[in-house]
């Protein structure tokens, strides 16, 4: 299974994965989706936002069970953020006919399009427009670095984008959804566990930094004439490293854009991206404030005009109690449970249905990397894992 | 003539020009240059290297006078930066047949390809390969962002890269070059002149700063487990403003590339482009030490790897005395001698053949954006300066 997929959408130089929405890499994991579902005997279908669905018994008769992830990639990202949560529901799936169980509820596999937004810059959009986070119209405005937009990115890769948007009769059907994903951090490697449950994600955001200058000559302007926005932007970096640190957050600037981006240019624009994540909604109000405040002074000193967007937000999302303490039994009681500074699909969800997550141990902690990495014995554990819960839930 | 020109390669939301060696809008640029020199009278041939010359008299017969400049830009560059050279050197003939003047020199204008270096990353292509500045080995490895090389670019352009490399013949049959080009500074602004003379270029030089950390989560990677080179360039940035300042130099950091540049991953690269001149050698030699020192000690803690390559130095270059003169005289004694720290063509010339600048009032300064500007008087006293020179030099 994992040899199938391992070469789609990777680039020959990095060993990353680039699986954009809607592009080529994208379509080939899709299919590659619809070919596993379809050997096991599961019936594919794609929503209309463009997550895709396989089915095992009729969803429509309600209180499915649904696992699954996502297969797209950020830039250059690692084999297992997203697929390992995919290739282990199928391979739950066989091993629990393997095991003869027999299922009383319906069961489903979900692929969800888009959650890393690393094309339109907006995470988990098929999860988000599925669950109305996400309103149509807003959808319709998210545009790619070439300017072209998601409907028609979709409408380029075949899919109809006229009716994407809220779907709480489909989501009404799901009972219970557990994503597996692996850890991104290295909680499970300090503890020693292969395996973990997730309690919460931290509210986290996106906010878009404008800092515009004047270009001008970088040889001839003497520095009291210039109106350089590239010092801003780096004493607005510093900032945001100093501020994660006093409030025990995280804040990184991973993202750049430079116009015109000549050598011998002074910019008139430098955008960039500041991601941002704490424990709790205060820590993560201070963080920004403070990195916000650092940028407008100095600003004024550089003669530079500062706009600040944020893109997304996600509040702090706590996993419901009840399923997480099913989990917990299912697992025998002996399985840590740990907070994430990454968002998922489940956190979109779980506003609308029951979810849970599992995490896979990472050794390194290591992710949206090449050098992303998972044992294979942690691999095995996490798939046994996930059996033993949709056993649990889902079997008689 | 501006008419013709203006449209050329001009992008239309930035209103800047985006006239890149070899490509579409570079082409346009040369057949406007052929068809302005055709319709005068004068002869048009491209040397081996790109550059185009249009001659009247037989360049053979030696000591010929040339004057012109470049016509591509900078991403998003004025009007004026090069073409006024070129625009002005056929006013400048015109002037002269209206004064009746003629030639008892062969007279030559020069089209100097690829001076900005915009896509190569290595300025004043044309003119060094010419001077021997350039050998044919290493402009075979200059490579643009795409990773096409100059040669594939030439080929690509209907050119043939095979000959390319140092052309001392034909250097040698020019016994003056005169550059008129707008003034990039405020110098003339300040001291209320509509021309001016070269005095010096600047020492400066490009070097390039490659910052490799490792690539990661953005919301789950603990600050401490970071290799974040982010923060590392953003202090880079800071020294080198700070240095230049100490040091009476410029220096700018207006380019960068940053590796996988995804918002929610730190970044395992980023690359940022030190463009630094100063008044003289070791003013310059001390602010590119003190701001590597700078770069390498925040490594250190950053835990990420430097490594710093010179890309391209010019040492200071003194336009001789004895044409420098020459110019004073004819334009009558009362213009002012000014330095500069920009690149030219007549700069790398310089070490050549007998070598003179004229520059134009540029009254904000601005350059390398689409705001330069330049007054028409001043265009039309510069091209009466250049004309003056001509007929001095060139006619009985």
């Amino acid at each position: 299974m994992w040899a199938d997929l391992a070469p789609l959408g990777r680039h020959p130089e990095s060993g990353g994965y680039r699986r954009y929405a809607w592009t080529g890499a994208d379509a080939e994991c899709r299919a590659w989706f619809r070919a596993e579902a379809e050997s096991r005997g599961l019936a594919v279908e794609t929503d209309r936002n463009g997550n895709q669905w396989a089915w095992l018994g009729d969803p429509a008769a309600g209180d499915a069970v649904v696992t699954g992830s996502h297969l797209d990639s950020v830039p250059d990202g690692g084999a297992f953020d997203g697929p390992l949560g995919v290739v282990s529901a199928f391979a739950a799936l066989d091993e629990l006919r393997d095991r003869g169980a027999e299922f009383a509820r319906p069961f489903g596999i979900v692929n969800f399009g888009d959650e890393e937004g690393a094309r339109f810059g907006l995470a988990c959009v098929g999860s988000r427009l599925a669950a109305g986070q996400l309103t149509r119209e807003a959808a319709y405005e998210l545009r790619d670095a070439d300017g072209i937009s998601l409907p028609e990115a979709m409408e380029a890769a075949g899919y109809d984008p006229s009716a994407i948007g809220a779907d709480p009769e489909r989501l009404g059907r799901i009972g219970a959804f557990v994503e597996l994903h692996v850890e991104q951090g290295r909680a499970l490697d300090l503890s020693g566990d292969a395996v973990g449950i997730a309690s919460a994600i931290w509210p986290h955001g996106r906010w878009r930094f404008d800092f515009r200058g004047e270009a001008n000559h970088a040889g001839t302007t003497r520095l009291v004439d210039r109106r350089d926005p590239m010092p801003t932007y780096a004493e607005t970096v510093l900032a945001a490293r100093r501020e994660a640190e006093l409030a025990g957050a995280v804040a990184t600037f991973g993202k750049v854009a430079v116009e015109p981006n000549g050598v011998n240019a002074i910019p008139s624009l430098v955008r960039g991206w500041l991601d941002s994540r704490a424990p709790d909604q205060a820590a993560l109000d201070t963080v920004v404030a403070a990195v916000e405040r650092a940028a407008r002074e100095r600003a004024e000193r550089d003669g530079v005009e500062l706009a600040v967007v944020r893109e997304s937000f996600t509040p702090v999302i706590e996993f419901g109690h009840a399923l997480r303490d099913e989990l917990d039994k299912l697992l025998g009681g002996a399985v840590p449970v740990l907070g994430t500074g990454a968002g998922h699909d489940a956190g979109i969800l779980s506003g609308t249905v029951p979810t849970a997550m599992l995490f896979v141990r990472n050794p390194t902690g290591v992710s949206h990397s090449p050098a992303e990495h998972a044992r294979e014995d942690d691999c095995v554990a996490g798939v046994r894992a996930l059996a033993d819960v949709l056993e649990g839930m889902a079997c008689r």
